[in-house]
């Protein structure tokens, strides 16, 4: 997210009151807050996280899907002694049975799901992901395509016996083109190592999220993953120019074109980007990377009340143009987990609110002079009561921890009850003190974070472990308060297995008729990531 | 597309050699060339085309479509004194079956096509679409339906007696959010009015295009329209963010959301978006509006070689960066013809092709400085030789007008045969030579215009009068030579009737085929926009 600068400052800190100061130091260096830690940027990545859980000895081993969640399994058929040989003739070498290895495709990161395949496909090519389709259509077997399995809502691990093919090995960039920045790779490629290489070439990626260390682009894809970035260079059904995606019978549909305008007919792709792998496997991206900015600040601001968020961010928009490119709020309960778990510390004086604002433009010493303009007035009014500036890397890079390992910290304070909401921003931190007040001593934390420049709203309430009491004082509370606002019940993560059958609070029935209805088109034996994303009653 | 400005210099301009001068002079006057004329904005527009088209009276009848191209027609029913009552219940007072009033629906603006068909509906409500829909399908009666008639490629009137479905009447605004800039609206809304009403409100529509005056936001939408601000605000696949659509069976399909993020379920109001009313008639649209730019410049430039259009173009990016918000070309030959048919002077010596690059931003002074940083190097650099600046409205309106008119001086100059194709921006021009040579003295011009910072040409040939010949000669020559480069046979005209046979140009077998199994899926009985869109064989 952070890229090449040129840094006016490498960093200034101040306060409100008395009088705020700037306080000018040599590049990279640490100043104002002593307990500023050093973070390394990748811990921030699920592989880490898993990590931690795994070594955990406290750590419980995961209830497998089936017993948690009324599910029954498909007719398909069993993966046989015959499947895995004519598996091995068509990957040879890459056909998984390990259990240890399994274990780890078949439990999602957060730890909430399990499935229990016996088989791991690691195709390298679209020909062998065609082949192994064509086989498994043959036979009637369940797929469960995988990519970085960094999802949040239980659609990237099976749910029974599924066979997991997994795109990890796709992982080959087919062609960059230094002038028009459009970048065409498989589906496996780790987002992070995408943008590391467009970087290079004067480029970033359209996207950026907390998981780009171990996330496919195939998987960012399917899931039509928001982030980071999404203010600034807005959906990935913008910026996707193509797509290659095996269908259901093994067909190979090639709508991988890198033009940045293409009329001619139904823009195919558009089904598969968000679909969850129910329509199709996708096996390459081509997408369009915008310029890498010359120039990146971070401002990280402690605000008195949420009122006052929404008025900063309006300001914000107002003074900072074109160069704005996140606005991210959490709360005072965010931080505190932030510290208590990650001993991350407090940049800022304590506040009720905090706010992460980024710019990113073409000239240092614009943009560094329009976000004095947004802190002066932002100062002035009382918007904001204390803040600190990163304009060097590694300054930016340990503010965005503190809002990107957020998820984290909540995965080390229990377990977590996870809603990822769209609000009308007037309402956005309604739910979290209604449901605050609503659940009382139950929860350990109710918290609220996320993207408030696009109205998107991460609610997490943890608790020592999984209960029903507790789930049903959540759901569908928190559904129905969403539907009546007219926001949306998934607003970045998906639906997945987890929050399939609340789709009907934010669509109406003849929409997931129709859902129902494409997927038969595309998919008639249902057997591309069945129990996900379409509700089980039609 | 020029909105509220903060003048620095109202207009300058300037010379490469003997050295280059600015001009300060008073808002709003014209300066240096004295023949630069001042031009009614809304002229522009289609309907103004069309008027000048029907008044002059060399202009001869347009052929009926069935003559002109081999298109049967298909077993639907025919209009009945019945159907005409029943529509008269639906819409009282709405039914036109007026000759005169139908001569202008059944004709394209180009006067390239010719329905005949014999009613014309002009619904107010969604739920009148809705009955009138279910009538038509439960008595087999085709329907075509219609925005404000102004595409490119013969797909917004009838082929032979459709009935005529007029979003005209459907132009109300239903909402708009002051803060986020989300407009909801009805289909029928034009877009020039639209853009009025938000620019008051602080914020533009995403999409700007030389039919604005008369285009309606629901076609743009079906159409998936391109244009002016794509380059800085990208595609309608991002930008809208619902729809309400009528099905063919008359389910009304409400997917009209007002959320930036929203992942409950498949996207299915991407399925309409570049449909061309095949699939569904888009009732109501929501849309996300950026702000409105507090600066705008336009400068027109004049360039010695198409090699130096290109490396202006990537000077360009990179010393404006986030301010640019177009860069369009156009050769000689259009300058030619704008002053020839319609009086426009040039604005700056005579060149072998012209630049027109426009900034938008939050702050006069420094796009000023950025834009002064690009011109010293691109004049330095030799890349540019003569230029004039307007950043007063009534300059940049008409330096926009040089560009946004060439359509309307070509239709004044014969025959048109037009081509709107993406390419590589390496082989953008080359297609426009290689047709030069081939055609030699049987075109009357050959000339190449676009939105190049998008790699999309407009390659446009005008002639006496349509010949076959001189069509055998360009096609399929330019379909072929497009896709020997991958590029795309329509960039963003779309298919309508006169290209969906060239489709399998820039999609595979696999791709036609899924788009005719979606539209046998979402109108079975094919009643919507027939002859359009899909090839004529499967």
């Amino acid at each position: 997210m952070v890229s090449h600068q040129v840094p006016r400052w490498s960093a200034w800190i101040f306060r409100a009151s008395p009088g705020w100061q700037r306080t000018a130091c040599a590049p990279g260096a640490s100043v104002g807050q002593q307990r500023w830690p050093r973070i390394p940027w990748q811990v921030s990545g699920p592989l880490a996280f898993r990590g931690c859980a795994s070594t955990a000895p406290r750590v419980p081993r995961v209830m497998p899907t089936s017993e948690r969640y009324p599910v029954q399994r498909l007719p398909f058929s069993v993966v046989s002694e015959e499947d895995l040989a004519a598996f091995e003739r068509i990957i040879p070498g890459r056909v998984i049975t390990d259990p240890e290895e399994l274990e780890v495709a078949n439990v999602d990161w957060l730890r909430t799901v399990r499935g229990c395949s016996k088989v791991l496909l690691r195709p390298r090519t679209t020909e062998e992901v065609s082949h192994i389709l064509r086989h498994c259509h043959q036979r009637n077997l369940a797929v469960n395509p995988q990519g970085g399995n960094t999802g949040m809502v239980g659609g990237s691990v099976p749910v029974f016996d599924e066979i997991i093919l997994s795109t990890a090995l796709m992982n080959q960039v087919i062609s960059f083109h230094d002038v028009s920045g459009i970048l065409v790779c498989q589906a496996g490629c780790v987002l992070e190592e995408l943008n590391h290489y467009v970087q290079e070439r004067g480029f970033i990626m359209p996207l950026d999220l907390g998981a780009k260390g171990s996330c496919h682009i195939g998987g960012n894809v399917a899931t039509n993953a928001g982030g980071l970035r999404f203010l600034r260079y807005g959906s990935l059904r913008g910026t996707v120019l193509g797509l290659e995606v095996v269908l259901a019978d093994g067909t190979v549909l090639d709508c991988l074109t890198s033009l940045r305008k293409d009329n001619t007919g139904y823009d195919l792709k558009q089904l598969f980007i968000g679909s969850e792998g129910t329509l199709g496997v996708i096996t390459a991206v081509s997408i369009s990377c915008p310029p890498r900015p010359k120039a990146v600040n971070v401002a990280f601001l402690g605000c008195p009340g949420f009122a006052e968020v929404l008025q900063a961010f309006s300001t914000c928009k107002g003074t900072l143009g074109e160069i704005l490119s996140a606005f991210e709020f959490m709360d005072a309960e965010c931080m505190q987990l932030v510290g208590q778990h990650l001993h991350l510390a407090r940049p800022v004086r304590e506040s009720p609110f905090y706010i992460l604002v980024e710019t990113s433009g073409s000239s240092a010493e614009h943009d560094a002079e329009k976000l004095d303009g947004f802190l002066e007035q932002a100062l002035g009014s009382g918007l904001v009561t204390d803040g600190t500036v990163g304009t060097d890397q590694s300054k930016a890079q340990s503010l965005w921890a503190l809002r990107e390992r957020i998820t984290e910290a909540l995965s080390h304070d229990g377990y977590v009850f996870k809603y990822d909401v769209s609000l009308p921003v007037e309402r956005f931190y309604d739910l979290v003190s209604d449901l605050r007040a609503r659940l009382g001593p139950r929860a350990k934390h109710v918290v609220g974070y996320g993207h408030l420049g696009d109205g998107n709203l991460h609610l997490n309430v943890t608790a020592e472990a999984f209960s029903t009491a507790l789930l049903g004082a959540l759901e569908p509370y928190v559904y129905t308060w969403t539907a009546a606002q007219r926001g949306s019940v998934s607003a970045e993560h998906g639906l997945g297995l987890r929050k399939k059958d609340v789709l009907g609070y934010s669509k109406p029935p003849t929409a997931v008729q129709l859902m129902w209805q494409l997927k038969a088109l595309l998919d008639p034996r249902g057997l591309l990531n069945p129990y996900k994303t379409l509700p089980a009653h039609a």
